[in-house]
């Protein structure tokens, strides 16, 4: 049982984290970190495993994302950070979509580059305050005014630990606009299996060598499985 | 064929009529009459069919709603209107619950006799402003919090037009809430089978001697189909 245990961890290269409830608890004023998760990530870089960050989060750039963890203590760079919206740029490119965004303020320089002229899609994510009466049911309008309505979210959880409380999450607003407009949105978010590809793409290391580590069962766990990746589910965050 | 039309109307001692979409178009100022409904009306009662209006109207008490239709022109009492919240009432009362309500305001008084303290369930109606970001997580955590949660609808409408334009209806906001809560909603409002039977009742018809006429495939075709009615679809209101 020892002997296994040790084997199965040599065996182990890379770590993916999710961030919020794992790392720190978000909420008023940024959030702050869970007990003991400074010191852990020191540990973890100080071990020499490699660390790439795997989140949802959209309510900030990665950018702003990195300059809050960095002043909670964490060492962490940009480019260890695995976001839903960089690989939504990349899918938009791709298809010629030119996206009516309904999120986060703080999110839209993600989109800066991208061209938003006469709506062809709508990109959803956790827009929190910006969930208002008026904005959902003009995302509403733009898609069932489609011929073929395009609904991007970018994650699809169902609700996420504050300080203050739980809030719901992107995932409860996309299932309200699959419903009015009978469609299924495309998610881009955990637990899509492209972006854990990203995320091991940026650490060199292939999904039998890595584990990921998040408080979500489903976003996190189950979507690491099926990219052939083992997965550990925290006590901290969400879970319940 | 004019034998069997005949034999057809002949049959039919009833008619129930959706409101929002048939008689009027919702909106700021309370909406406008759809041409030509307010002397419908009129012909349908001088012709001796009993009318009823079977509404999932939750913006409103009975009282306001029919103050509203006789402003318009239209000649019709409170007791000629079946509407959710007093089934909703019923249910509540029959099953000990105390609700916490997500509802229009003007809805509020429906519920003056119900007991809403410490709530074990919440009452989901087409809170039409009441929809903020801030109320949505309240009715979550209340669910989430519960051993059981108990999420009863006003009615599962996709969307609804108004003056202004569509808007979303208590269903979606409804899907949000079960998908957080991983619970199903009991309905209250059409397409449901009671609020039918009601509007049977009061009229004293049996439902192959009624055609109900609404603007909605399945809230108000299905579900009077379900409870053995025949159904016709308007091409007014949300009809596309």
């Amino acid at each position: 049982m020892a002997e296994r245990g040790r084997g199965w961890a040599r065996a182990v290269r890379g770590l993916l984290l999710d961030v919020s409830g794992v790392l720190y608890d978000s909420g008023a004023g940024g959030g702050v970190p869970i007990a003991g998760s400074v010191e852990a990530v020191r540990r973890i870089k100080a071990s020499g495993l490699k660390l790439q960050l795997c989140t949802n989060e959209t309510q900030a750039t990665r950018e702003s994302f990195v300059r809050k963890l960095r002043a909670m203590g964490f060492d962490i760079s940009v480019a260890q950070v695995t976001a839903p919206a960089p690989a939504a740029c990349h899918l938009l490119r791709e298809r010629g979509l030119r996206p009516h965004l309904l999120v986060h303020d703080d999110l839209v320089p993600e989109f800066a580059e991208i061209n938003k002229t006469n709506p062809n899609c709508v990109v959803l994510g956790d827009a929190a305050e910006n969930f208002t009466y008026a904005n959902l049911n003009e995302a509403f309008r733009l898609l069932i005014g489609m011929e073929k309505p395009v609904l991007i979210s970018l994650g699809k959880g169902r609700y996420y630990k504050e300080t203050d409380g739980l809030k719901l999450d992107v995932g409860a607003y996309m299932k309200a606009l699959e419903y009015a407009c009978d469609v299924q949105a495309e998610v881009v978010g955990k637990p899509a299996k492209r972006l854990f590809e990203s995320a091991l793409a940026e650490l060199g290391v292939p999904p039998e060598q890595a584990i990921m580590i998040g408080d979500d069962i489903v976003n996190d766990v189950g979507g690491a499985q099926q990219c052939g990746m083992r997965a550990l589910q925290v006590r901290t965050g969400k879970y319940r």
